[in-house]
């Protein structure tokens, strides 16, 4: 699974305990789904469709840095199923996996639309252009 | 299910497709479970652990009117398991479902925490205040 | 007054004092004051036109929860006038009434427009649905 | 009236009907007249105790830039009484006024707390700083 | 060099060390610059398009009020050179000094566009209207 | 240059004119050069003192996804100077670069206070851990 986005908890992301919000930390994987699938399926009328169960395993804390983590779990039709991982960026301790989430590529009306991809592609490739 | 919390889809809760953000939707049910279950268990401290999978039924847009709604699934000994609806205000149409959200009660430690409550209670009961 | 819409204090709604910031909970009324009215008078495009004076009676606390509670105090031709109480969900201490918010109702070109209603309506009535 | 204080509007602030969101304006109101007391009374624990009626004059639109006016009506012993008005900056039509913000000075236990002020001061006469 | 716009610090301006978020003061920046620079050149698409070094010379507090000035440097052909400073309202201790901020105004293709301005306008001036 | 962090641009992230706020992209910036430090200098508290000019070359739109890269260009005895760029993830035209950001660790009392890195550090070794 590779890593990219980052967050750095600030005091706007908790929750009155004082420890990340669980509400910001979905809104943060929610967004992350979306951009990778519109990234990949080249289409930015990708919306989020479905999310397996979601396991709290641990919490983090204000300052604390996390890193959002995403994988291919299968290319569909029109769909594209994700896995992704919320962990510290620092101890590497998982926050929070969801298994599956499912995007669905759509059309300018809203209905379900072939994306033709299956598999992952780089931007650089597309892109013709060696540097990563 | 009682249906209490009311939001207006403004602007800063869309996505960049125009239609209501999948995270913020998340956002607002986690923020509504907890303080469910804060209002319940009479104890701040209480925390998200888990949630079944999510299905996004439909969308909704700006402008409109969504209501949430919880109830209780189970008391368990340390936690309490809710069920989660948010549906549109005007055509009652669902967007989204959540069948389980468990909730954990924990001590000052963080270690979970037996609340000693077994079935739904109104506030006014505790304040011996007949007026609703 | 029925007490619908809930709201979780965290650290983003306080003030550098650290209690529940003013403008804050007035947003919070607008809001409520809006989407109320546009249930009632099945018009998307109205607005705030008149709040009476604002007594701030108590405050709040990071993790408090409070309510918010709406009664309609008159119909108008074109308006619908509100009474508005926040209050904690817990302890049913007042925090701020406000007696009265006029709303008005408009037409597309933003000029006011008579919205035939003369008394509070439920939504399942409209819908024809017997289920709470 | 002095006029400081500028706002331009951004998509974060519309409500779904497009225009300036009201609760957004009043949380500006609020949060200008709350600075504004700290600054006079020297005490950084100053509340907003109460504001007399509100009324909408008119609106705001997407891009357009507001001032946030304030005048001293009166030094109380604890008190402070301010007049505030909204503005287009462009054109001068007044968005809003409010014509009593009742804010008082508290001591570290939240009881009031006498300010000893009695008319307005300039920050730069207390610094001894002729550069304006 | 005159200062209009003021910000309390509240929680949501914090980064997670507890001192104003540099980049919460760097978007402040950014939008006083723009309001302004719309207000002189009458212009409402005009960008940023440059900001020279940026020294941050101290750190704000929770609760601390600061204050935002701005001086025109130079009326350029379709530009605005601006000097921004950033300093707390109480003690008038600088907190950030931006030497050149260049704004540019633009068409609605987004070319840039000669704004015909050569000197400080002050919208009373514009409008016949004597009261300050 | 390692692009990490990625961003969904949302109406929440428009200016008036619907591209990008500027001060928003900022804001970006300024965190994830925070992140990065601290991750590298292995102190929470490490703080933004410098910025070199900044040149907005190209902008963003709703619905973009941009990527924001930072490369280490020196170490110094107590502070970490960091070049950052944000780019369109889809297309890799330069949104915005800047050339010097001086990141300086601090110790509990506010003063520098030398961190003694002096290359680049990969988490994943500091925890002998050789996933990736």
């Amino acid at each position: 699974m590779r890593f990219h986005t980052r967050k750095w908890i600030k005091p706007e992301d908790l929750n009155p305990n004082g420890t990340l919000f669980g509400g910001k930390l979905l809104a943060w994987i929610d967004e992350e789904a979306a951009l990778y699938s519109i990234i990949q399926l080249e289409n930015q009328k990708t919306v989020t469709k479905y999310m397996s169960e979601i396991d709290f395993k641990s919490s983090a804390q204000q300052g604390d840095i996390v890193e959002i983590g995403i994988e291919v779990v299968k290319f569909g039709n029109a769909s594209l199923t994700l896995k992704c991982e919320v962990r510290n960026k620092m101890t590497r301790k998982t926050i929070i996996i969801v298994d599956k989430i499912i995007m669905v590529s759509l059309d300018q009306d809203g209905n379900s639309k072939p994306h033709g991809k299956t598999k992952v592609e780089f931007v650089k490739d597309r892109l013709n252009d060696d540097e990563y």
